[in-house]
Order: structure tokens, then C-alpha cells, then sequence
């Protein structure tokens, strides 16, 4: 990693909005799936999964999940269970109360919190299928109250119908039990228009290939989708009583994700900066993911020398990174003046991979700067508001004029009406003149 | 109005993505306005808005300002107050606290919540500029505690700069003074992107013209955006203790709108039906919007009959409207039932417009069936929260192989040895063997 010292660093990646044969194979797709249902859904996954489904073994029975167990080492149960435990103690504090305002005139107001009816969950195929992101999406769900959780993954390919037995103990795990062996943009389509197999589905999250990311885009509005995520970032800040082989070991286990991934070292020390750059190197080369990693640091790492750890705190404000790691001396001193981050890590001991698997936030986090504006999966993406107006008699009387002058202000004349009449109405005593 | 007896009523409207030419245009203005910044800004201002522009006066002045409240009525100024002090008061108790979760071991686990940093609401010109709306988006932003608030509005046409005063009243009772006279999707990028008058920010809201709406969905990711917003539109449930005139008139403050909007009376009433019938035919004939409420009421209202109140109740669950009064005789013994609405108004006194205007709660409130998974504007729009993990070294010695057994099993080898090498080195007394 080459150390650099500039206060002008930028990250710039480019989010995947896929080529136009994509996005035309992914409109046509869904269109399908909207007119045809199951039929399509079977062709596509024929077609794109070489695996033969019908409305009789779309969904993975309660005898497949309960075989699943017997394929997965009993360390890895309980590995997942404390996990969920940890997830759903922290996120069973985000969750919130309706609540009520009631005035004296008799008038309430009140906001609603309801969970969303039902959810579906998308889980990738293959290589990029992660147990521990079927606990981060579920469980928030779970926990919001939400009665209704679907899982899609894709059957294997070559004909077979099996899906790793990790992903479906992680599912069971979770509470999840109505699964289909479906994926790809088919996938995403019949959750969001429903067919015969899969009834339709309020949000959609969960992460997939780009053909999946397509597809959220075209249904989003017919339903809730979670945001698209981007390459993934961290961001150390170190000052030099920090572990250089602990920074270096940090930053490659975002570095091993993806070529796109970004690991970025800033910190006032040289010493420090340079030790972790031989690291690097050293831990690298003997990584199994090494070209992965490589790629990643070569184009997107970078360590960056600053005068002051303030300083640094100002390069990571304008990086919103997703993960931020704090390691310095006293790392809570620093904490307030962040403004953009998706996750903090603080200290010597809280490397990003506990919060990736076991600590309890979530590993779902705004990438690529967006944690300037967005935030980490929780409750309250599962859940919606309604606002409740019971205004009572007096209160309409006494605010009645106000309401009609604000109305006639801006034209809108059946506004005004609709207030005026009843104020009309009760100054004759409650006998409507429309009768 | 058509009196319909169907369970299978399902209403149907298209939302506006724009054609071909007006995508075109607005990725070419957002693209200028990236690349050229006030430049470009300016060129489009006065050839879409007549007016000439220069940093000099593209910013409104506090004299302006000031100078609008005497073109403004002072029965206006006491009315935006008392509608301020209201959203105020409903908005400040949806504000949320920062949490802490301190482990016996050490750990501490917690949601941070901030405010964004600056947030652009675009408000239209012309007939379309609402006041309410300005306080509508201000205010939640406000209590959130976002310290940067700049509004954006078109120049009067016609070489004319002047901005409709009970606008720029709105706006300083909202405690807004960073105010642009520029509009259009122009004013959208450099929102976005910034330009040399104009800082960029971090989310941009309120409503606009399908220009407006496109050039929103353009730049989304680079910011947030609000949601785009469809037609509107109101349901009522009502029994026969309902008074029809006032049904007709609440109906009709809705159909007044906008000729795609919905009013959709549902009752278990034929008596209530046919007189809300008439009574709409009555009230319509003396509307100043009669042709826009009647291409409404004719193309997108109905009166469903129902056989009960609770078949009623499924119905209104199925539309999902942005608005639902429930006037029966006991309308809060309904309202646990109700699953998706945006805003729900109860009894005979609550009046749309006592929402739309003055209540306290938002009137921007998800239209067109997107109920069913979103919320009204609330502060929860402009906050964003960071996960927070201190995790102390007893707890990372305890849960250290579990973790490095999640890694491994994903695959992640840099994750799990970014854990294993903290504990080797502990095990060894804390000097790593990196160095």
C-alpha cells in the first residue's frame, strides 16, 4: 500500500447500473413473471438454473430443513444461534411504541407504528451465499413484528434442487420456514407481483448479482426495496498506539471481499503508516484470497498521513465510510466529532469482523458515502407509520377560521368548504343544510 | 358519483415517469449543471424561467425577506404561526435519543442518531406553491437538528424575480434564510452537486412538475431524495351516523386536487350512499375547481357498498389510501383494524384539511397504494444512524473462535485471522508478532 499525504484524497467508485442487454433481459423477465406467474417462473428457472421446479417442489418442505442439520458441523449451530441471540438483543432496543398525544379540548393526536404485513428475502446462490446475512435481514424483520418472512435462494445448478445446508439451518435459525428454491430477477419478480406458488410481498431486501439489483430497481414502487449495495469501504484511524499487524489484518478482511472494496489507513504517524504498509504485504501474500485482496488495495486502499488525529477526522467525514475503526489512545474522544460512518469500531478489540458476525448491530450498512444520508439495517425498515387525527368539536370551532383562511390562500376553495360547512352547521345546532 | 357494490374494486392509476424527451432533457440539464455549475445554472434559469441570474442575486436577500411580510396579509401571519407551533409540537415528539447498551464485561454496544448535515427543499412556483407544504418539510428537518436548510424556488416569469411573498413568509416563520430563486431540474442538480452559489446537500424534498420529479429520481444516490409523490387520494369509511354533506364536502377537498386524484366513499349504508351521491353532484356544481373535482370524481371516486364495517375495513386495507377518515358511530373501535393508511382521521370533526393545514402531523403522506410499507415525512427523514461497537478484550477472548468459526465458514479467511491474530498475540502477552 503506498502511504500518501493528502488532504484531497477522494474515493470514487462507480455504482454497476448493468449494460442495456441487462436491463432489457431484466424487463422482460419481470414483465413475465407479472403476466404469466408460475409459468414464467418455471421457464426462467429451467432456463437460468438447469433445475425443473413445479408447484409441487418450489417450496423446501420442513422435512429439507430439518436435513439440513445433519449436514453442518454442531459448532456452527451454536456458532449461529449465540449470533442471533447477540442480533436480537441489539435490535430489540430500536424497537418503538405508538404513542399518543391527548389534549385537553378531547382532540388526540398519535402516530402508529405497524409492522409491514409481509417480507421477502433474497439470498444469493453459490460462493456469495452468507448464512450470517440471512441472520441481519430476518431478524430486524422479526423483531419489527412482521408476520409474514418468505426466503428465495436459487437451487443449485446442473439439475439438482439442493440448497446449501448452512443457508437453510441459518434460515431455520432465524425462524424463517417458507422458502422457495427460486432466484435471479424471476425471483424478485414473483415476490413482488405474487403467483400462483408465492403470494406477492411488501419489501424486498437482501443482496444478489446484478441481475437481481436490476430487478429490485424495476419493481420498486409496486414495492418497498432495501437500498442497492455498493462496494464495500473501512476507513482506520490509528494513532501510533495501535497494533500495526492488527490494522493491516483489519484492513484485508475488507479488502478480501471484493476487487471493488476499499481499505484506507489515515492516521498522524508515520512510524505507524509504514509499519502497517510492510504488513500488508506480508499478510497478503499469504491470504488464500490474495488476488482479490491485492486488486482491492492496488486500486481503492490507500494510507493517508495527516497532520492531526482532527485532521483525520475530517478526511473520514468527507469519506462517510461504511465501516470506521477508531484505534487510538483514547478513541472515545473522537467519537463525537464524527458525522459519517455506518458503523464505529472502537478501540483494540473491536475489529470489523465481530461486527460482521457476532457483536449484534447490523452488518447491513451504507456503502460508498451514502452513510452521509443513510443508515444500517434495524427495525424501522420494517415497519411503518400512520398518523392518527381525532380533533375534537371544540377544537374545530376554535381553529375552524384559521383552518379556511390557510385554505383559501392557496385556492383550494373544497378545502375550505369542507371545514366552513361544518362550522355553519353546528352554530345552527348539528342539522346539516344538505339534507 | 357511481354508487358500486364490488369486493373486487381496485384502483388503478398510473404513475408519471416522463417520456422519452422530457428523461432526455433532464439528464442533459442535470449533466450541464454537474459539469458547468452556475453557468449552466444560470443559461437554463433564464431560458426556462426568463429571468437573468447572477451569483450577485440568484440568493435571496434578508431585506426580501422582510419586505414579504408586507405584501401578506396579517391574519396569514398569525395563521402560519399557529399551524407552525402545531408541526412543531407533533414533530418534536418523534424525535429520537442516541442509546447505549454497557455490557458487564466492558462492551458497550449503540445507536448513534444524527442529524443530516444540509437538506434542500424544492418548493414550485406559480399555483402550485403551497405555504403548508413549505412548513410541512422545514419543520421536520428542523427538530431533527439539521443545521443547514436552503430552499429552492423558481424566479416569477417573465424576466420578473419576484417570489411569491406568502412563500418567503412561510419560509422565515419556518426559520429558513437560505433561499435560491432558481427551479426546474436545474435547480435539483446544483442542489445535488453544488455549484459556485450554492453548496450541495446531503437530501433534497418536496414535491415539483415532472421535471422536477425526474431530475430527483436522476440524482438519487448521489443524494437522498423524499419519495416521489403520486396521485392522492382519500377514502372514508362511514356508517349511517355520518353526516352526508359532510362526507361530500371531505370528498371533494380531495377530488379538487388534481383530475388523477381518488375520492372513495365505503359504507354498509345505501341510504348514506345515494345521499352522499347527491349531495357530491350538489356541492360539485358550485366548486370554483369544478371541472378538475369532476374528471376526478368520474374517472377515480366510487361508493362501495359494503355488507359490513369490517368488510369495509378490508377494503381500505386493499386500497391502502394516503388518507382515511372512519366516521361511524365508534371510529377508535376501527382502528385497531386498520393495516395500512397513511393518515388516519377519526370522527366527524376531523376533517381532511384539519390535517392538510393545521393538526400537527405531516400532510405529506405516501399516496397511491404505498402505504402499505411507507411513512409520512417525519423526523426520522432527516436523521441517519451509526452503529457504535466498543468490544472489550474479555469479550473478544470469550466469543474470538466462535466469530473465526462464522469467518471461515463464509469463507472470509482475512475475517477470521483478523481475529485470530489479536488472540494469538493476547495469548502471548500482547506483543504481536508482526513486528
Amino acid at each position: 500500500m503506498k502511504v500518501q499525504s493528502s488532504r484531497d484524497f477522494k474515493l470514487q467508485r462507480d455504482v454497476d447500473y448493468g449494460t442495456p442487454e441487462q436491463n432489457k433481459a431484466v424487463k422482460q423477465i419481470v414483465a413475465d413473471i407479472k403476466q404469466e406467474g408460475d409459468a414464467a417462473l418455471f421457464r426462467y428457472t429451467e432456463k437460468f438454473d438447469g433445475a425443473r421446479l413445479s408447484r409441487d417442489n418450489v417450496r423446501v418442505t420442513q422435512e429439507e430443513l430439518q436435513a439440513a442439520y445433519k449436514h453442518v458441523e454442531d459448532s456452527f449451530v451454536s456458532a449461529i444461534r449465540a449470533a442471533a441471540d447477540n442480533i436480537r438483543a441489539f435490535h430489540a432496543r430500536q424497537k418503538r411504541n405508538s404513542w399518543m398525544d391527548l389534549q385537553p379540548d378531547g382532540t388526540i393526536l398519535g402516530q402508529i407504528i405497524r409492522p409491514l404485513q409481509r417480507v421477502g428475502v433474497y439470498v444469493p446462490g453459490g460462493k456469495a451465499s452468507y448464512p450470517s446475512s440471512v441472520l441481519m435481514n430476518v431478524i430486524p424483520a422479526q423483531i419489527a413484528g412482521v408476520p409474514e418472512i418468505v426466503m428465495v435462494t436459487p437451487p443449485a445448478t446442473g439439475g439438482k434442487e439442493g440448497i446449501d445446508p448452512y443457508i437453510l439451518v441459518a434460515a431455520a435459525e432465524a425462524g424463517v420456514n417458507e422458502i422457495y428454491r427460486v432466484g435471479g430477477a424471476q425471483a424478485v419478480a414473483a415476490l413482488a407481483f405474487g403467483t400462483e406458488s408465492i403470494a406477492p410481498v411488501d419489501k424486498i431486501c437482501g443482496p444478489g448479482n446484478i441481475y437481481v439489483a436490476l430487478a429490485k430497481r424495476e419493481v420498486y414502487g409496486a414495492v418497498d426495496i432495501d437500498s442497492i449495495a455498493g462496494p464495500s469501504e473501512i476507513v482506520v484511524l490509528a494513532d501510533d498506539t495501535a497494533e500495526p499487524a492488527y490494522i493491516a489484518a483489519d484492513l484485508l478482511s475488507q479488502a478480501e471481499h471484493d476487487e471493488m472494496a476499499s481499505a484506507i489507513l489515515v492516521t498522524p504517524s508515520q512510524a505507524l503508516a509504514e509499519a502497517v504498509a510492510a504488513e500488508v504485504e506480508r499478510q497478503l501474500r499469504v491470504l488464500p484470497r490474495e488476488a482479490i485482496a491485492r486488486a482491492s488495495v492496488d486500486n481503492y486502499g490507500a494510507i493517508i498521513v495527516v497532520e492531526t488525529l482532527e485532521e483525520g477526522i475530517s478526511v473520514v467525514n468527507r469519506l462517510a465510510p461504511e465501516h470506521l475503526e477508531i484505534v487510538t489512545q483514547d478513541p472515545m474522544a473522537l467519537t463525537g466529532a464524527v458525522r459519517n460512518a455506518g458503523a464505529i469500531f472502537l478501540g483494540p478489540y473491536s475489529s470489523e469482523p465481530v461486527g460482521d458476525y457476532f457483536a449484534g448491530p447490523n452488518h447491513i450498512i451504507p456503502t460508498n458515502g451514502t452513510a452521509r444520508f443513510s443508515s444500517p439495517v434495524d427495525v424501522d425498515d420494517f415497519i411503518k407509520k400512520s398518523s392518527l387525527i381525532y380533533y375534537s368539536k371544540e377544537a374545530l370551532l376554535r381553529d375552524g377560521k384559521t383552518i379556511i383562511e390557510l385554505a383559501r390562500r392557496e385556492g383550494l376553495e373544497a378545502h375550505a368548504r369542507a371545514v366552513e360547512i361544518r362550522l355553519e352547521n353546528e352554530a345552527k345546532g348539528g342539522e346539516a343544510d344538505g339534507e
